[in-house]
């Protein structure tokens, strides 16, 4: 019996609730977890507002713990090991996207970590708002940092790849200026990530308020959007700009800030569709508009690794299991610097 | 003096008139214009379809020709020499896409071949349907097919470019699966281009009546796109889509057939925009929809010669100066297969 927080039906607050996981089989590893982040993913799953919310819904895709247990065919992982786990529990391992360690572009589909089909109770995987959770090792990351920043390094298992991967795809490096589009849980990681790949990082924000905060993750230089003129300022130079906000916005603010052959990466999904990009902008330039998910596992320990190794780590406030609605409540007005994570010792409180 | 057909005001329909060509400078070529291809572009011009069309305004960029005349500078080309005009015919020369050899992204303005600033008569430049032109040798280029294949050349110098270039940038070759959206001027030189390249190429077509077309002009497979079963089952295949469509229509139904990274590369600029494209077909796959514009000077020759060497030429319609007006009016109605070219010796008949 493994306390989790959940919802049992749509449009319902999370409520504790008890969940089953399977006994680790010979490839898995039981993980007592110790902080999840809080990843909007959560709320919108949970709250019905993405199509085939599964329930009883037990969120969470930003897991770090400790290893205790592991299946018999397991060399990789032992008992006592910090270990996290991101978006993904599972994939087919044979298709094209997952021999090249795309496994998040499976083309049987990837199993999310949450609300994905799986033959365990209840018939679909339950996240990381629980106690403990039993993985194949397969879909099990290495963590390195300290055990003092195990908190705060939950958050790169989703916000931390999804800026990691497409920075990386579009070759961020010294000499490259990379602009990062919106300050919250995916933002800062992208600023703080660019800036350590050694690029020139250009943050975008709506909020003049955001300035300070922007240079203090690592930005060079911050750009209020509304701007016209601190827009029309960085025109024609970005090899690429990272753009983290789901909201419906204007592409073209940012496409035609775009150098030679830039690309404009979208990692989020907008409920309602941006307006319509102006196509001069993309044929003027040979710019691209392209979108990027999550990262693959290999990837994905790369980024910790490399997280580890320059001391990064999320921003992060620590809240209590019956805190989460009210987390949800300020995550949803961007009220959090810049992510929430669950302590999960207070799961069965 | 110079015989030419062009438009004196706006929504009127071009007429014969006559037009100076400065006198070659140190750096120029004189070329007396054999053919000339008429162009969608060349009609949005002269119909101030598109803003700022300057008059008189002589339209015209695929331009073959014989050269009458060079300057004393000049040491690639020499009076007799078969050569071409394209889109453009200045540019700074010195920003970094110039530098690159991509003056169509001059970033202080590619002059082009017409209804672009000029110091010559009148202030800005007059294009092709006309006797002759004067232009510097770096616009110029070398044609290598047979004299009898001139006419077919014409249509090279922009329908060819602005589809070679972006097959090239995109790597299409041998195990790679190329789509070749809409069979008109630019479709019919891509499907041709592309097969050359050796990809596996397929035609898109709104049109039942094409397929045979498509299939003759070396389109491995053809899809009528309005025929959905048709189109899902090429889902998740394509490595590029050349979309040559300018018209307004649904880019999510080709974005869905790119495989993992695979890129939809736009070369029509819509008059009115798009339906704003599924930001999840681009974040599931990492697909990118990007722009494409002509092609830069030494891309413009490859191409030229990748042609004379293959045999490619466009399909043509010949016809006399004084049928321009009924060459709009049917290439509106994509009555030609695939394009009109003019007959320039009639310029002055």
């Amino acid at each position: 019996m493994t306390h989790a927080y959940g919802a049992t039906a749509a449009k319902q607050p999370l409520q504790p609730m008890t969940i089953t996981r399977r006994a680790p089989g010979a490839g898995d590893v039981a993980i007592d977890i110790a902080y999840c982040g809080v990843c909007h993913s959560d709320l919108h799953t949970v709250r019905s507002e993405w199509a085939g919310t599964l329930f009883p819904c037990v969120p969470g895709h930003e897991i770090v713990g400790h290893v205790t247990a592991v299946g018999a065919e397991v060399t990789d992982f032992k008992v006592g090991d910090v270990v996290g786990v991101g978006c993904m529990v599972d994939s087919c391992h044979h298709c094209h996207p997952c021999e090249q360690g795309l496994e998040q572009f499976c083309e049987n589909g990837m199993t999310p970590t949450y609300n994905g089909a799986s033959e365990d109770a209840p018939g679909h995987t339950l996240g990381g708002y629980a106690e403990n959770i039993v993985v194949s090792d397969k879909f099990v990351l290495k963590i390195t940092h300290s055990e003092d920043q195990l908190a705060a390094v939950a958050p790169l298992l989703c916000a931390g790849i999804t800026t990691y991967s497409p920075l990386r795809h579009w070759k961020t490096g010294p000499g490259k200026k990379v602009g990062i589009v919106g300050i919250g849980g995916l933002g800062h990681m992208g600023i703080k990530l660019a800036s350590a790949m050694g690029a020139h990082v250009v943050a975008f924000t709506t909020s003049e308020s955001k300035r300070e905060d922007a240079r203090a993750l690592g930005a060079a230089e911050v750009v209020v959007s509304k701007n016209a003129d601190e827009m029309a300022a960085h025109a024609h130079s970005f090899d690429l700009i990272l753009d983290t906000v789901a909201a419906s916005h204007q592409l073209d603010d940012y496409t035609s800030l775009l150098t030679l052959d830039g690309t404009l990466a979208l990692v989020g999904l907008p409920s309602t569709p941006h307006p319509s990009p102006n196509i001069g902008n993309l044929i003027m330039g040979r710019r691209a508009i392209a979108g990027s998910l999550i990262g693959g596992i290999p990837e994905t320990q790369e980024m910790l690794d490399f997280c580890a190794e320059h001391g990064i780590v999320a921003d992060i406030e620590m809240i209590r299991a019956d805190e989460i609605e009210e987390a949800f409540d300020r995550m949803q007005r961007s009220d959090v610097k810049y992510r929430f994570v669950i302590d999960n010792s207070t799961m069965g409180a």
